[in-house]
């Protein structure tokens, strides 16, 4: 059965790429339907609506898939244009915005992603280099209250996951990001985003998710 | 010196990531000016443009930098729109496009820049991988004489560099991509874009590229 809007979302509540479709979809208001999916077994749906990379999260759209969550953003900033917009309206700011999208993929999501997948040195270096990366996006902060100034946008939403996952790569990684200390802009954009009802609709439980994200390590410390 | 649209590409001939960009401002009609980089000592200029990550091409318009040939080739879309459109109106078709340049990114240029910086296994898997990856972009072709349909656009870009760069990689690859025989569309493909002004006056020579390419791979095997 569709929602109003025609629109599922297949899901995992774990997953912060989902996480960030949601609350895109969460900030324009639409009507939507998750189906959530299981692993490591793929459903028939899964298979047929993403046949590439086979992974969460999926936006349904009146039977029509869109995969990967940074266009899948950008999608529901251009099909629902009535909400308010993720992206500036200016060609440039949009290409500022876009930038700092792919650099939280590439910076901030890949080391963190590492922390849970490696051990050794790769390990250790992931963390180094979370912390490093984080520098400069403490830099983009300064004088504004968003990533894109005084709105709530795509490169906000694209980091917003983090606030739950910072914590269990702290746990997993043994290690403490120095939140307040280093980055005092960021850790007031995490308490602001966290006041925020697409943000805080969608953001998992913390018991939930250390449980998940512990034995997500135990599984790769014994495999 | 600017040019007429106050356009410089901070460049490198031989780079695909560059090649893209200075396709896209033919394609706009755009007048532009490179800014040939030198390697690996980095100009003051690069650095000042491109501070994080310090590669061509770097677009400037109006002293502004754009970087990533991807958000580049978006922001010339966005910023230059009575040129011919590189993406889609259409929301969804722009979400396809999108997702298949990334496919390329990722799919494609990834394993073709790991045979020229591996050896051993790695370099062995990344020849597999990106004969294996070309399989789902001769499918997209199908029917088509685009990867958009019956205009040149945005994934025809991103590709285009590939059209020099898939010789050198069979070179320095000791390989043969069988493009004839299992990829009938994507030889067409190349042959169609080779005559197109754009491309032709981008691409670089054969000799001069293989040169290059040759010396890069020599300096991986003595590192």
């Amino acid at each position: 059965m569709a929602s109003q809007d025609d629109v599922k979302v297949l899901s995992l509540w774990s997953s912060p790429f989902v996480m960030r479709v949601l609350i895109g979809l969460e900030e324009k208001g639409i009507n939507y339907e998750t189906v959530p999916q299981t692993f490591p077994d793929k459903s028939p749906l899964l298979l047929e609506m993403n046949p590439v990379y086979k992974k969460v999260p999926v936006l349904v759209h009146k039977g029509k898939p869109v995969v990967e969550s940074l266009i899948a953003l950008e999608y529901i900033d251009e099909e629902w244009t009535s909400g308010p917009a993720l992206l500036p309206a200016d060609p440039y700011e949009r290409a500022i915005a876009r930038f700092w999208a792919d650099y939280v993929d590439k910076k901030i999501y890949e080391p963190a992603t590492h922390i849970f997948r490696y051990t050794g040195e790769k390990y250790e270096a992931a963390k180094l280099e979370l912390i490093e990366n984080l520098v400069l996006l403490e830099e983009t902060l300064k004088g504004k209250d968003y990533f894109g100034g005084d709105k709530f946008g795509l490169v906000d939403i694209m980091l917003a996951p983090q606030i739950s996952w910072f914590p269990m790569c702290e746990i997993v990684g043994g290690f403490k990001i120095p939140m307040e200390e280093k980055f005092p802009l960021i850790a007031a954009w995490m308490r602001k985003c966290k006041e925020r009802e697409s943000v805080k609709k969608i953001l998992p439980q913390y018991e939930d998710l250390l449980q998940y994200a512990t034995m997500v390590r135990k599984r790769v410390l014994s495999s």
